[in-house]
């Protein structure tokens, strides 16, 4: 794997002091992470806790942060990739129950209609063809209290909900299935993507029905249920807005060509 | 505190070889605790993993039970009280996510429109009893696939669902809070009973707005996001069903008077 | 056509003076009926109001039921059959839209996905075939809030859930559809029952997905869009309880077979 | 009142021969109209039936468009007002019914938390005003398949959204209401508008929560239910798509002052 190199950049309008979580830092996974993660006020650096969610995954949070426009500034250079996802016993249980925005147990007579019979990789094949093709990529199209019963019916939506689909319709199976927020180089209009991991075989592979973006060289930030652990901005208290949101991926050299068809693991 | 007992009795028939995951004994918390866990298919004795859950919760794995009468069969005693929970920098956070049975996104104009402006100790005494005057326990009137947003429309349901909007409604103004699934001695008619935490200046209070049994002598099992954490039973392949469920919970000498006013912490 | 018999009684703890809705007598259809409908507070007599809605169905109004338990009797003998349903232009535009529980746009992809291509008497007989095996009769699995999607989702339901599945799954493919309510001999246990009506080549055809009772001796009562049209009561202000309801209906003579794949209109 | 003028002009690409209904006639309620409706593909006209639904709508149908872009030319010149909007017995009862956007059976322990003990025109206000300053007006925050529920979680929506929950309310306390579609002069953005209408005391009240346009020059086309019987183009077979559409609305000499808090009927 090539060296590969990540930054966003947001501003918050806070309004009232406020209760922040940034979801914006790559996964603790990475053994080789160059890295710098900035939050100004003004000239005024603001301070932000570092927090590990079970997932591995690295959240920055600020408790009040002051009334202005809060600068957030993270850049990353991944020079290795990571080892596997690693898998906890009790992942599989977590990673199979329905979840916020992934409802399988509403959708879970849908998935064997559409997939009964299938395991393993036919079952993964199939369900990130089928949402592929079914759900029209439509920025505007959805909302963020959208779950995947919602994208099954109105078949439209952005990134996160095609991979929210994928995720409920495997866990309606009771395949453990996840969503990863990552960095992702190639991808058109650059900006935060969603995907998914299905646990087969002892491994965790990724799956993306959007085909937006080539799936090896993406990084891993966030790893949760669903968006609702991945944000990658969260507010807890006071008011916030935000104003400008800019993200960057890439790798040295040439992008891998990416078939869509091999069986990839998020690394 | 008294010396506490808890039992449960399942049976389920198992029509298809299953996987099957069991939520009914005592979290792993109590330092001081007797117990048997069995799961047997008519004589003969079948293997179940224990598993820990992020949040303490034991977890009881059986992934191949066999076609037949499965007989689990758990019984405690509990002498000494708990630690009160312990608190993980990042339980604040992810506590107040919205889950799959507590949409709290959805809910969240709702807590502003019953309860903006209250926090901390008045907050909780407000949701609770909310929720306790507005929605009638009667069983049969849910689903299980019903959320807070469902309960709050429809003004009835079951333990579950009052414990989910009393989370919904609290996460909705960013207050940090769960359910527990717990054995509840007083309880009428006796079942598994299920309360919420809420997390308030260092401590994890129980609340239950259904009044049904007293809180101190609570113990309990499962910990999660809401019921899709905590369930007794939970089929992630073959085919069963749930054919006898007995529970049963006392405490030695008489059980203490709740006032209901009092905050109480759960050990 | 032998001579039909159709009864109905309900008795109704008005707690506070109320604004009631009646449809418990046959449709204004019937060219020879002969009827008995009383409405009764003790010993005193109640005065009601006949209104006939667009479709034909009669209903009658009591503005301002008294405090008491209001007794409802109401028989009929229906010596010959009606004519068949009149087509007005409009109604099959009216029938065709989504209604309360007859979500057909939300539905609509369902539609195609399971009974696209087919048209006209192919696919009248494949959606109620679908209805028949896949929806299972609960008594009490279902809420009277619930519409077509929460019935294809559950897939259980009494009558009047599996005949809003049926109009919305042919309303999603722009055949027009409604639910009407009809006295039902042989129907066990007796009660007011829900059937479909969709409407091809002229003809308004009964699809009943339930098969609890013979088509042919079926009586219409009320025609509408869906049970918010047909409800046999409806409280528009006031307090009211419904503690009894019995249902009869029965024909001279035997009841006819009825095969359930013959094309049957409702006379 | 002063001379009203309207029109629209529709652009609809035919790509599969379509049955289509419009509704862009103004109510045959009128006694005074001027007016021209016409029907083009390329320099051909195509032939529409009109249909009156049961409140007085004027719809168009043209049962097989051909393949093509269709062009609708509305343009109407009403001299005087209507009459008022006759009452027939049975819409009382109509318009009380919930309805497929008008969910008012859902929302009804809404209506009674935010307006329990209001009647009549204190209700109608209370009503409007809540809507007026709750729901957000921002095009493209709400889905088509949306009702009163969706609303009011959300908080935004536009014109429609905002009747349907003006709607809602008030039948979740009885009171009869219903959607109208109309030409607005004034309007900005100019649009098609939709508006509610209320039951009390013998007549029907104009109610508009967006307050974008005032009330008195409005002139009614469709009259129903909510959207599912008032939208100004239905597909029910074929394949189509909007491309064009251009609505206007003025009055010879000054718009009306409309103070927003008088009671307004539509004439």
């Amino acid at each position: 794997m090539t060296v590969r190199h990540a930054s966003s950049r947001l501003e918050v309008e806070v309004s009232a002091p406020a209760h922040l979580v940034f979801s914006v830092a790559v996964s603790s996974d990475y053994p080789d992470i160059e890295e710098e993660l900035t939050f100004r006020v003004g000239d005024r650096e603001v301070e932000a806790e570092e927090l590990i969610a079970p997932s591995g995954s690295r959240l920055h949070r600020i408790r009040e942060a002051p009334v202005g426009t809060l600068h957030v500034d993270y850049r990353a250079t991944v020079a290795s990739p990571s080892p596997e996802a690693e898998i906890q016993g009790i992942d599989e249980i977590l990673y199979t129950r329905p979840s916020r925005y992934c409802d399988s147990d509403r959708l879970a007579n849908l998935s064997h209609t559409h997939f009964a019979g299938l395991t393993g990789y036919e079952l993964m094949s199939a369900v990130t063809q089928w949402v592929r093709t079914k759900v029209t990529y439509r920025p505007g199209s959805s909302r963020v209290v959208d779950g995947a019963l919602e994208t099954y019916l109105s078949r439209a939506g952005v990134c996160r909900d095609s991979a929210h689909l994928v995720v409920a319709f495997l866990r309606g199976l009771n395949m453990p299935a996840r969503l990863v927020s990552v960095y992702a180089p190639g991808l058109r209009p650059m900006d935060f993507h969603a995907v998914a991991e299905a646990y087969h075989d002892g491994r965790w592979y990724l799956l993306d029905a959007t085909g937006l973006a080539p799936r090896q060289p993406m990084v891993r930030i966030c790893t949760g249920r669903d968006a609702a652990d991945t944000a990658f901005m969260t507010t807890l208290g006071g008011r916030t807005r935000l104003t400008r949101l800019a993200v960057d991926a890439s790798v040295d050299g040439d992008l891998p060509y990416d078939d869509r068809f091999s069986f990839v693991t998020l690394t």
